[in-house]
């Protein structure tokens, strides 16, 4: 995938995905090769962010390599400058763009020009460096993906989208409840289920219940994302009974496990006592993000074509 | 001190001083050894910051490790995230979290969430790197700590507190003259004396002449700190008479030196023929902070438990 | 010129812009030195940057040094600390300053006080790193610089002013054809025509195509600067018929290239299919800043006096 932007998580096979699992654990295990030795990267983030930034960061300074971060005021995407010449611009600069921006239009404008990749480091649509290190993280505590049966409880969000079709490429199976008004478009669904062939089963369902009963991984995120800040009382609302608490988990297998992308509101999409208890992944999965990035970057801008592992 | 946090003077014990101090000299005349090779600090400002800021990061990177600056939008601590799951996440990516706030108890919160080290760059109680610095150039333009005599002019604020306490650590006497209703709080007093023993005589009084009177050292700070510009009117008539100009460094000894945390308010706390004479340190203090830092950092952070020196 | 600050293109001679420029040329042929190890760089920046900062930021990390970016309310200069004071501070962490400002009295006084180079990376006045990588473009697309004929249309600003000495510096001619009121100042012109010697012409006319006949370069800058916002709709009728279009272009020599120091304001300054078109040279001319950049980092903070090329 030398080469290859990373906007969305259908830009990656089945095989990659298992090639970034595999890379991340070795380098958790042995430590980082300098595959980044001389490269530069540079962020160009229109939201501020903390793990995402410092996770990209570490990692790329961990690998040898060195990253430029660009606030919205010094970027002006579309605004100072048009997004087609800041991608020629920073091309003959950098050797890779790593992007957080509202519109996934953006991203696509930017990769068009930009003669170097560009990674999605969250939009409106997706999360796909987020559903690399859930990836991870279920396999690390479960031992495997294939088979596993992820419970996402909450908003159809751009979370929510790259964790079902990574569940679909890795051969998990989601069953997704979200309320009325608030669920991934059925599209997304039929592409996640196209990803997945003979693999796992991808659904959606009203009632949390239906969807944690008896799953190993239960998923969740908050009700309000950045930038939805004025409807956050009526979302409050409509995810009446969507928390994730003590009484839902109890439902899922003995041994589940509890995921977040973070940050979290607590009283809100899960409560307090489940976050903290040790069912709980949730710092480990965020973590994983550190890993897990820095195993796609090596297979983006690494020199080799695939890393031994 | 492998491991240890840094939040307050008090953290530090005597040994730990003169250790720190010993160290930063060695790296002054000898170079950096690469200590931190591999090693990430994240900075976590929620106030701007110049000195602090720039003498840490070359500090860092000059022993061989690597700086994130996190500025308050992208942190939002307490805010956009509790600050126990901030500590805990960013303990996955960073060895280290040196952190600028307002309230102490943010810093003692990080600290217990934390598994890597907490340093106090700066909060409304103290300014311990601040003390090293002050050590240290006591040190070298006097040849020694124990038994100094400095005059700290001006506000009991923060800056005050790390040196009356660094003061009473490293065998210092220490005379304080502020104004009615800006002196340091008796229990400091009492903090600093116990930390003295039998070595320095920690007092405070009211009068600047009788705090300069033969001192060795004539140290004084701001009288508004940021976050206080609306009380600077009010602070300007209590502070009369409680500028360091030349009639007051007059009653110091012939080779007293003036020291200042800076930014220094020229015409307020220092005339500027003070601050420009040939008796000012202040310059060599600011670069103080880089070494006394380095040596600290080196401390807590480096592979061994104690630097040759 | 190592230990030289660099604030305006006046302070190279021509044997010093000549060694700039086959320098970058090396650089781009045979990759850099690590000529900056163990070297620090800070940024002041008063004004938001794209090219600037990322170009100076990859080109240190290349050259093995290290940069510090400090925004505006990290550094309030003249404002939260004397600029004589920032600058003495700074010079005991770090091993030069790139400043990007409004006023050029604040570059001097900051060179005053610094006791490490300053370079400007863009004031009200002058522009001389976009200068250098001007000449460096030229030199590449024509072969050399010596007898060039540079057309320059639009605002007489601080990419003119800096434009018409380098070009007198490096022995190009060059024609400036401006609307009444906004022409460069007759004494800039002087200014370059001392520079130029008996070398190129350097002159001011007022039609467009008079200054474009025959140009083997025609270079163009926005019609409103940032700080100049304001004033645009005055600006946009004053300039009106000043548009580097098709039809001016078609005056130039058939081989002419176009340039523009970016960003550019398509149907402003120039048409889109001018700068889309196979004459405009405004990608490599960013991409230079890079190479130029380091060449005269290179030739201030490196170890040896003259960088064999």
């Amino acid at each position: 995938m030398r080469g290859q932007d990373l906007l969305s998580v259908t830009d990656l096979d089945a095989r990659q995905l298992e090639l970034i699992i595999e890379t991340a654990i070795a380098m958790k295990r042995d430590g980082s090769p300098a595959l980044l030795t001389g490269k530069t990267v540079a962020f160009l983030f229109e939201k501020p962010s903390l793990r995402t930034r410092v996770s990209f960061e570490v990692g790329i300074s961990q690998l040898g390599g060195r990253s430029i971060y660009l606030s919205p005021s010094e970027i002006g995407l579309g605004v100072r400058e048009p997004i087609k010449d800041v991608a020629r611009v920073l091309s003959g600069y950098v050797d890779c763009l790593i992007v957080r921006t509202g519109s996934q239009g953006v991203l696509t404008e930017l990769a068009d020009w930009a003669s170097v990749p560009v990674v999605n480091a969250l939009s409106d649509d997706e999360h796909p460096c987020q559903a690399l290190a859930d990836m991870l993280t279920i396999f690390e505590v479960k031992g495997g993906i294939r088979g596993i049966k992820v419970a996402y409880v909450g908003d159809g969000n751009n979370v929510a989208r790259s964790l079902a079709l990574a569940c679909g490429l890795a051969g998990a199976s989601i069953t997704l409840a979200s309320p009325d008004g608030y669920e991934l478009p059925a599209t997304d669904l039929e592409k996640a289920r196209r990803l997945a062939g003979e693999g796992g089963v991808i659904e959606a369902v009203d009632d949390p219940r239906a969807a944690v009963n008896r799953a190993d991984v239960v998923y969740t995120d908050v009700w309000t994302s950045m930038g939805q800040e004025t409807e956050a009382a009526k979302r409050r609302d409509a995810f009446a009974g969507y928390q994730v608490d003590k009484s839902l988990i109890a439902l899922a297998r003995p041994d589940a496990v509890v995921m977040h992308d973070l940050p979290a509101h607590r009283g809100e999409e899960i409560s307090d006592d489940v976050i903290e208890s040790s069912q709980s992944v949730v710092f480990l999965q965020a973590e994983n993000r550190l890993h897990a990035q820095k195993a796609a970057l090596a297979l983006i801008l690494g020199d080799n074509e695939r890393q031994e592992v």
